[in-house]
C-alpha cells in the first residue's frame, strides 16, 4: 500500500537521525511490499533560515497532505545561535508549538521505560529499579498555559506579565479517553496528575477524569498531586503504568521520567489528533554540540518511526519488526556513544541505522 | 533575651515532631540563657476541628505578635479524612496558603542536601552522587498560579476552568534579591528556572533576574528551563547551588530534590517576608498513617527550629549548636525508622529528641 510520509529533518542532529529512520522505513517498504512517498517539510531553525519564520502555511498544508510526519529535533544553542536573537514568537520552538496547534495534536504519548540492556545507564540504584519499569505518559498538548492568553503590560513603570491556564471539559475528556484507551492495552492503571489542592483547572480535570473512568471499569484510577508525582518518579517508577496529565505538568514530568530511564537517546514520542494522523519525534533535543559528527543515537527516531507505523499507518507487524530489530542490535552489544558501556561495541549513527536494518 | 515563638502543632505527626523541636529549643534556652515565650496557634485540620475553618483571624493576629512561628505538618489522608469532604477552600491546605499570603511570606527556602551518613538512602547511584550535593531552593511563595484569579464557569453545559499566572517585576525582584543574597553566603551560583520559551511571566522573570544579577557581579547566573531542571536534578544534582524559581515550579522541583536526597525526614524549610519574621516547617508532609506511634523522624522539624534561630532570632551560635547536635546523633549511629540502615541503632521520635538535646 502507498503511504505519504512527511519528513521534518529539523536542526542540530535532526538531519542525521531522520536519515537513519528513513533508511529503516525504506527497508520496511522493501521487506513488506509497501510504498512510502516522502515529502520534506521545513520547521524550526531550518524554516527560519529558508523562509524567515519557524513555521509556514506551506508546511502546515504539506503536513495535512501526509498520513503522518516524522520529525527530528528542532532548535539550536540558545546562547550562540542567531535564531535566539529573534522575538520568542519567531524562534524555532514557536514553530513546534504552532504545528501542534495547527494540526490539533492534543494527545502526546511519551513512553519511558528501562531497557534491560541499559540498566547500568539508569541513574537509580539497583534496589529501586528492581524488576524495571515501563510507563506511558499521556500529556495534553494543545491547551493549558501553553496556549492561554498572555500579555505583558507596563503601568507606572512596573511591568506585569500574565499567562492563563484554561481547560474546558471537552479538552479534558478527549485526552482522558486516550489515556484510558492506552491503559486498556497495557497494565490497566491510570495515574491522573494534577494540583487539585490549588488550581480550579485541576479540580475540573479531576472531576472529568472521574467521569471518563466510569466507562472503563477495568482500569484502576488513581489521582496524584504533581509535586508528589515528581517525587514518586524517583522513589518508585515501577508504580506507574499510564500517567495522564495536562500540558505543563506533562512537559516537566515526562522529561524527569525520561532522565530516570537513563537513556533519553532511546525514547520516542507521538503527537496525535482525532484522526489517524500523527507527528512523531524523539523525546530528546537537537544536541547542536554533537551535530554533524555521526555520533548521535538514532534509536529514539527509529522507534518514533515504529510508533508511526503502528498508530498512523496501522502497520503493527512492521512496527513490531522495527522494535525487535532495535532490541536485537542492543542485545548484540552495539551502542552509540551516549549509551556505551564496558564490553559493548561502539558504533556511529549510520552504523547503528545499518545494523537495525540488518536485524529487520 | 526574650523571644516570642508561635507553635503550630498541626496534624498527623505534627504534634509529636513539634514537641521534640520544643524540647531542643528549651535546652537551647537553658544553655544559652534565653527566654522563649511560646504561644500555641491553630492551623489546618486542627483549626477546622476547633473553629470550623482552616485559618482564623485570631491565628493570623497571634502569628503577627510572634518573632517567628514553628510549625509541624498539616493535612490528613485525602481519602479518609472528613476534612476532604469540605470545599477546597475550607480544607487544611487552604489554611497554609492563607497564612503564607496573610503574612506575606514570599520567600520559601528549602535546602536539599545529602547527609554523608545517609548516602545509602539516596535513590541515586554512587557514581552520580559522587562527592555529594548541597542545594538551596528559593521558591517564590505568594504569587503565580497559586494566588492568581481563578474561576470555573458553565456555558451551554460545558464547564471551563481558568487559573491565572501573574507576576510583576517587584515580586520577581524581591525574591531574586533573596536568591542572590543567599548565594553570596554559599557557593555563589544561581540557577534561575523558568519556561521562557513559552510563558510571558517566565520571560519577565528572566529579564528581572538579569537586572538583579548586575548588583551581584561575583555570583554566576545561569538560566535553565523547568523541564531541563527536572532532568538535571536526577542526572547531576551537584551542579546546583541556589535554584531560584517561581511558585509552582518551585513546588514541583523542591519535592523532586527532596526525594533525590533520599531523606525527606531530614529537610527543613523557612518562609520569610520582608521583616525578620518567618514560618518554619519540615519539608515533609503530615504522614497520618504513622501519626501517634512515636516513630516519626523529628529531625526536619528540629532543623527548621535551627533555621528559625538563625534567620528570625539572629542566634547563629545556637543554630550551629543544634545543627551540630543533629550531626552528632547521626554520627553516633542513631536513626529513626525512616532512615534506618544496617549497623545503626533504631530509636523513637522522643528518643531522637532526647539524644539531640544530649549532644547540644
Ligand atoms: C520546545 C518546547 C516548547 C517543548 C515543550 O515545552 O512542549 C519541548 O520541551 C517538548 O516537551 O516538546
Ligand atoms: C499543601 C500545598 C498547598 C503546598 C504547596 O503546594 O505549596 C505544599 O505542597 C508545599 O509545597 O508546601
Amino acid at each position: 500500500m502507498e503511504h505519504r510520509i512527511g519528513l521534518i529533518h529539523g536542526d542540530g542532529i535532526g538531519p542525521e537521525i531522520v536519515d537513519e529512520a528513513k533508511k529503516v522505513l525504506d527497508a520496511v517498504c522493501t521487506k513488506y511490499g509497501h510504498t512510502f512517498v516522502y515529502s520534506k517539510l521545513l520547521l524550526g531553525g531550518a524554516s527560519i533560515d529558508a523562509c524567515g519564520v519557524p513555521l509556514t502555511d506551506e508546511t502546515v498544508g504539506q503536513a495535512k497532505d501526509c498520513d503522518a510526519v516524522l520529525m527530528g529535533s528542532i532548535g539550536g544553542d540558545a546562547k550562540t545561535s542567531p535564531w535566539y536573537q529573534l522575538e520568542p514568537s519567531r524562534r524555532p520552538e514557536a514553530g513546534l508549538l504552532g504545528i501542534r496547534k495547527a494540526l490539533n495534536l492534543f494527545a502526546n504519548l511519551r513512553p519511558a521505560y528501562l531497557y534491560d540492556e541499559l540498566r547500568a545507564a539508569c541513574p537509580l540504584r539497583e534496589e529501586i529499579i528492581g524488576g524495571g519499569f515501563d510507563m506511558m505518559i499521556m500529556r495534553e498538548l494543545t491547551g493549558g498555559l501553553y496556549f492561554g492568553e498572555r500579555k505583558t503590560t507596563e503601568v507606572d513603570g512596573v511591568r506585569t506579565a500574565v499567562d492563563t491556564l484554561t481547560y474546558n471539559e471537552q479538552e479534558i475528556r478527549r485526552i482522558a479517553k486516550r489515556g484510558f484507551d492506552i491503559a486498556m492495552k497495557r497494565r490497566k492503571k491510570v495515574t491522573s496528575v494534577d494540583k487539585a489542592n490549588v488550581l480550579d483547572s485541576s479540580r475540573l480535570w479531576r472531576a472529568v477524569v472521574e467521569e471518563v473512568a466510569k466507562d472503563y471499569p477495568e482500569v484502576e484510577l488513581e489521582h496524584m498531586l504533581v509535586d508528589n508525582c515528581a517525587m514518586q518518579l524517583v522513589k518508585n517508577p515501577a508504580q506507574f503504568d499510564v500517567i495522564l496529565t495536562e500540558n505543563m505538568f506533562g512537559d516537566i514530568l515526562s522529561d524527569e521520567a525520561s532522565m530516570v530511564t537513563g537513556s533519553i537517546g532511546m525514547l520516542s514520542s507521538a503527537s496525535l489528533n482525532e484522526t489517524k494522523f500523527g507527528l512523531y519525534e524523539p523525546s530528546h533535543g537537537s544536541a547542536p554540540d554533537i551535530a554533524g559528527q555521526n555520533i548521535a543515537n538514532p534509536i529514539a527516531t527509529i522507534l518514533s518511526a515504529a510508533m508511526m507505523l503502528r498508530y498512523s499507518l496501522d502497520l503493527d507487524t512492521e512496527a513490531d519488526a522495527v522494535e525487535s530489530a532495535v532490541k536485537k542490535a542492543l542485545a548484540a552489544g552495539y551502542r552509540t556513544v551516549d549509551i556505551m558501556s564496558d564490553g559493548c561495541r561502539q558504533v556511529s549513527t549510520s552504523e547503528m541505522g545499518d545494523l537495525i536494518v540488518s536485524y529487520l
